[in-house]
């Protein structure tokens, strides 16, 4: 069995072991979900899959057209609904400067800024620390996908649906997502499979280039790829992961970067306790 | 040590543990959030504790004085924040019919007939059943507790604070919470107390009165108190889950109570799946 029909019988075995309708998935544009997308769409068929596109005020402007490429190619059912409204109301935009006045690369610049004014900012991330500043930025890109997620049960329990997670081993394992906002799902098609593996599976899958040459980005703030907020490739993480995890000998690789992902790995205990109780 | 000495050392513990410098806790104005306020305020002082009143168009027009009252007995700073408007961006209003234009009585006999409607609609809303009308129903009241937690983490992340969660045990034995709604939290302090013991609690903790003897309901629907949506009391349900739990005869109970009761605990499974993975 291929790595793909194995994910693909476990969707279809779980959607109807739990009775669910079909699955509604965002896509984001990204090759995450685009390779969820057509995992589902060939486990269940396209008929089933219900994709939502929710960009926003901070949305790259690629982001609208390469998600609707993503669901053409999928050949899904689709609705686009900007949350910028939503997020406005809670506050959120207010938490920075108004974006509109500004073009993008100021925007970038201001991001990139505020990220780099903390000294090692992604394990500040982690623990919820920093400055007001940075702090308030932590909760201003953190409500994005939770308001997302609350959006796509919104949709998936008018029609007894699942909703799918696109989360990666890499991502999972470095803390490299929203808590309780990108890991809300009922199905985590691609969890066990690190970054590097999913661009191996989009090859095969045949996903639009365009969106494989893509650089991986969150989209939730200007500027902020995912590799400038690690501040290491993922080709070097998977490499380093993968060693750490079969206890292989990490000598070919740079004392830097290992311990930038050991300091990682022992500080992500924030992003994993939930409700804690007696 | 009390029960209650024994939840403060426990808050204090991991609070200090994880270095948040305080508490984010919603309060609704019912009896569950006024016990977890005060065992909050009485472990790490009531500077610490920030609490969030954040009704909608639903809400029952007691909420935000109650919840008001709640706050002034804890003596903590609060925000009224009416979220109304960011459920009507979602969506959420538009699937039920204006409730400005009806008197209360008969929203709330609107909404009582539409979960009357289906039959044994607690064990359809467990598994995400019922005909359109009904799922609409669910997916309007659930993006409410939702909502309210993605806001509970965008103040609480700016100030460094965790999140307090209120589920109680009978509510985490019966299902009646919402699926990453109610739950989400970094702390549960009563999650192991069955709600009658709750009571019991609040009487030692010296909650308002008013606050205890108010009828128990999710104010998330005009009319849907919690013992009409269960349909069975929670002194009953309490009895009987204890009984099961500590394998006690049953032959004292209704027989047609210990049936729900076992109905329910068989059919929430879908309440509790999440993130499937291989």
């Amino acid at each position: 069995m291929t790595e793909a029909e194995k994910i693909k019988a476990f969707i279809k075995e779980n959607i109807e072991r739990y009775k669910f309708s079909g699955v509604v998935i965002g896509i984001s544009g990204g090759i995450d979900s685009a390779v969820v997308g057509k995992l589902l769409v060939d486990a269940i068929g396209n008929d089933k899959v219900f994709g939502l596109i929710l960009p926003e005020r901070d949305s790259a402007k690629e982001t609208v057209k390469d998600a609707k490429l993503v669901c053409e190619f999928l050949k899904i059912n689709y609705k686009i609904k900007n949350i910028s409204r939503i997020l406005r109301s809670m506050g959120v935009y207010s938490l920075k400067p108004p974006a509109l006045i500004f073009p993008r690369s100021v925007q970038e610049r201001y991001a990139q800024n505020v990220w780099l004014a903390e000294d090692k900012p992604y394990i500040q991330d982690l623990q919820n620390r920093g400055n007001k500043s940075f702090r308030e930025s932590l909760a201003y890109y953190r409500a994005k996908p939770r308001i997302r997620s609350v959006i796509f049960y919104f949709y998936a329990e008018q029609l007894g649906y699942a909703v799918a997670g696109c989360t990666n081993k890499t991502e999972a394992l470095t803390g490299f997502y929203v808590k309780w906002g990108d890991e809300i799902c009922d199905i985590e098609p691609i969890s066990h499979l690190y970054k590097t593996q999913v661009y191996e599976l989009a090859e095969i899958l045949k996903i639009p280039q365009k969106i494989i040459n893509k650089k991986p980005s969150p989209d939730i703030a200007p500027g902020i790829t995912d590799e400038f907020a690690l501040g290491i490739s993922y080709e070097e993480i998977d490499r380093i992961l993968i060693k750490i995890e079969k206890g292989e000998d990490l000598s070919g690789e740079k004392q830097e970067s290992i311990g930038k992902i050991k300091e990682v790995l022992a500080n992500k205990k924030l992003r994993e306790i939930k409700c804690l109780h007696l």
